[in-house]
């Protein structure tokens, strides 16, 4: 890494957001206040906003998809115009997946622990692209398997070391996923009591695009191998060997039989860090701030979200269309369409941080704009 | 519009970029010159940036289409990692059109001097998205029909009173055409002269998607039916009728025979602020700065200004996919993929602006991001 990118403005209260984090037993709970408490975007508010894109200086429709997108930003905060969505957040979720014993992914395992520490730094990717756009970076070690070193930017949050084998047994127990989606929701509520009113999704574990594929396939109803990708970049033989290991956990845990329940699919499939990123989804929708959804791994959490708590569709935005197959599957099953596409296969929330701006420019128009009134235009005839 | 817009931070110095270009005459010959220096982009410094992608803490290609944007911007600048284009500026060039007599849009001709004074003061949406973005926004008039109030944010640079009626004999004299991307160009080297190191491509003129469908149309060797679209909004009968005065404008120009040279194209069909655009792009790629390229307008002056200089293509981004059908056709002819596909269909560079955080990501991932070896990441097997 070039010298002291953490003295950039935009990194300089980053580091130390996760001091905000220390008594992690607050959250015990978070999830079922947030979903409790979630209420539907208001659509009045978006058609306030869809009246006023049509008084101002342009033809109607020429802004494209920031129309909508400014729309339900009103709608999200029940306001029009709606606030400027310039305090944003990324948060990192990162945890371990036993499965990759079974021989999914090229990369070994001790990458997650190291890119926490290289997020922690300031030199990853997300990092980068934060600093671009303006947007704070936090890190949340919800399940990562081996030790790491503490960090003013890492939240110290870990349900469990790493997941279980899901091509053997369930990932987690249900009580685990509970406190992984409380984790979520608990930094999502705090991020936003710090005045974030916007939040980014971004995760990290080696392995991870396997547990969301099986996630996104049992969701959604699809093969696996219609579902399943190339992840950080397999050859066709691992990408076959990444089908079956994914087929079979499916078979195991459909053989349980049971409620299968989201909670239990999440158990019995998930991670832990795609736990917590369902919670975060719905902790951000109960406080009625954009939640802008990265790659697949976030995609296969907001499903999770969806299946658990169904409005907090309402306040998600999709940021971009990641190249693994399972995201646009995923994305269609959420019905979002994503902002950008752009062939982005990282994670971290990388896609959905290259994607604020345009949201933020989304609520500008209706907030700064002139009307054909105010600025003395004419209307066509 | 809301209260003091032209208050912000990104338009304060805007307001005072006009008084630059006080002596028109300085332009005479710029096309020229900059057609003569333009050097091709440099490959050894692509390559060095791409080598260097491959070594940051990502798998390869990860970053998808920041990868290569990153690489062209190394290219341009001949040097990697390539500067951060964080001084852009966003030149509206303004012109009106005979062709509107024929009635090819329901607006009336005096919006585009109405818009100039809205772009003046800051209220349109180019003005909202550049201040998202960081952008300085400036007017230039190379040929609105209307007498226009001064402000510090308009260049005087008009070649004459409009166009004329493409449908019955030429739009301009070679000669006004020559001096119209005299301005462009002009207005180029003067903004990178300034310290802009990035410029925007963006258009003003009641009617011009007419000339622009022509332009795209011959130089494309597409039929007019193909690449005409609604515009600002039209109705179907509107369409036909536009899609006709294009066909008999073609057929008139044809009838004259010929050399049809580019700039007896440009001539013939074209408008004065698309000639001024194509002028901006040689002059932007003659001083090897990224030229972020807009909608319809800009592509068909892009066109020209790749017949007229083909080299300059090395240095132009395309910033997104306009809804209007000869978008498409003139972005396959330059071979330029754009970075975003929003639907906009405004001009006035609000496509091209809204790409810009992309393009300085990729461009600080080469500066900023740590490699495997200096943040002690593991690769994958």
């Amino acid at each position: 890494m070039r010298e002291d990118n953490q003295e950039s403005p935009a990194a300089g209260s980053g580091q130390a957001l996760g001091a905000l984090f220390g008594d992690l037993g607050r959250f015990d709970g978070s999830f079922g206040r947030c979903a409790a408490a979630l209420e539907p975007a208001d659509p009045g508010a978006a058609a306030k906003a869809s009246e006023l894109q049509d008084k101002l200086t342009k033809p109607r429709g020429a802004l494209g998809a920031l129309e909508p997108i400014g729309a339900r930003l009103a709608a999200m905060a029940g306001s029009s115009p709606p606030p400027l969505p310039d305090r944003a957040a990324v948060a990192i979720f990162a945890g371990d997946h036993g499965v990759i014993s079974e021989g999914v992914t090229p990369w070994p395992a001790e990458v997650t622990a190291q890119m926490v520490a290289n997020f922690c730094a300031g030199g990853a990717a997300i990092n980068v692209l934060a600093r671009q756009v303006g947007a704070e970076v936090l890190v949340v070690d919800v399940g990562v398997a081996s030790p790491l070193e503490s960090s003013p930017r890492l939240v110290q949050a870990r349900v469990r070391d790493g997941t279980a084998n899901i091509a053997q047994g369930p990932a987690m127990s249900t009580s685990e996923a509970t406190s992984a989606l409380d984790v979520g929701a608990g930094v999502a509520c705090l991020l936003v009591s710090q005045g974030f009113n916007c939040l980014i999704t971004g995760d990290m574990g080696i392995g991870n695009t396997t547990p969301s594929a099986a996630l996104i396939s049992i969701l959604t109803g699809t093969a696996p191998s219609e579902v399943t990708g190339r992840g950080t970049g397999i050859d066709d033989s691992m990408l076959a060997h990444k089908v079956d290991v994914i087929s079979r956990a499916l078979a195991r845990f459909e053989r349980l039989g049971g409620g299968r329940s989201p909670l239990e699919i999440l158990a019995g499939l998930g991670g832990l860090e795609i736990a917590a990123l369902a919670g975060f989804v719905v902790g951000g929708a109960a406080q009625r701030v954009p939640v802008l959804i990265d790659g697949v791994i976030s995609c296969a959490a907001t499903l999770v979200a969806k299946a658990l708590c169904p409005g907090c569709i309402d306040y998600c935005i999709a940021g971009h269309r990641s190249s693994e197959p399972g995201a646009s599957v995923a994305l269609k099953a959420l019905g979002l369409d994503p902002l950008l596409d752009l062939g982005l296969r990282l994670g971290e929330g990388t896609g959905a941080c290259l994607c604020l701006p345009i949201v933020q420019s989304a609520a500008r128009v209706l907030a700064e704009m002139a009307t054909f009134d105010s600025a003395g235009v004419a209307q066509k005839s």
